[in-house]
């Protein structure tokens, strides 16, 4: 049994697409982006400013969807070994209450108590940590694998799992 | 440089005194408390139901007091060592707002990004954890110190910290 962290913003919640159909909703924009581009290099700085207040929204959070077949292979992980959600919230307060209600919607199954809500995710004591930013990896002690997004795709890693087929089926 | 984490809840806001003047105001009862009596000891069902009731919801939290000195202690120690507030916010999520704000009110020199809101505080990776639960410190990969409350004044361990004063003196 391994301990496993779990970022959960690009990772469970599907930001990236929650983001590309507010936009497409608010500004009737569908901006195509290349494997490392960010929102900022493809945004206009009104449609970037709107984008990062609508970041700060517990609504923004709580309409996210699930990424393809996050509910169930977690589900599945944890029963295996000792599963915690780990998100960066304490940068965006407003967060914290729809990111709860969140993981009670589509984890029912999941124990509050392995919920961590932090900052620097160095203080996290694990196995492992998935998560879509390389710099969370900075002084963890475990070992970083890196979930794959847009934003990361040309960062260089040694540990990248491309989906929740490859969380599946790793060696945990 | 050690990185101490630092439990919130009758550590540095006075949840005890909290819920004295709480009980003062609410049923003009002031209950006289041993060492190792909580507050279902010296309370009748109605009153203990209210008060659990009570710990339910924001404005407790964010009414508490700091505790005696702890401020000032705990500015001097960040200075010279990673400081993180590790609390056990998951088992009552209606305090997740409160108690940031609270820090941000009564610490704001506080960087949030070394807040954790957490359950299970096994997932907390440091040298020291400061708390007034024993459980706390199980499967903590760090020393656990105790910081004394009535509650848990019959309680055996070995490192124990009376007062802030205690914590200032500690040789980290």
């Amino acid at each position: 049994m391994a301990r496993i962290a779990i970022d959960m913003d690009h990772v469970i919640a599907d930001a990236h697409n929650g983001l590309l159909d507010w936009l497409e909703r608010s500004y009737s924009v569908k901006p195509s982006m290349t494997p490392g581009q960010r929102f900022r290099d493809v945004l206009n700085a009104d449609q970037y400013a709107a984008l990062s207040a609508r970041l700060e929204t517990a609504e923004f959070f709580f309409n996210l969807k699930p990424l393809e077949s996050s509910i169930e292979t977690l589900e599945l992980l944890q029963r295996n070994h000792e599963v915690f959600i780990t998100t960066a919230a304490m940068f965006v307060p407003n967060s914290f209450g729809a990111k709860y209600e969140w993981i009670k919607k589509y984890l029912p199954f999941f124990e509050p108590k392995r919920i961590v809500f932090c900052g620097d995710k160095s203080i996290i004591s694990a196995d492992y940590l998935i998560d879509d930013h390389i710099h969370n990896f900075e002084n963890f002690e475990g070992r970083g694998l890196l979930f794959s997004a847009l934003h990361n795709e040309l960062d260089s890693w040694p540990d990248r799992l491309s989906d929740w087929n490859d969380i599946g089926n790793f060696n945990f």
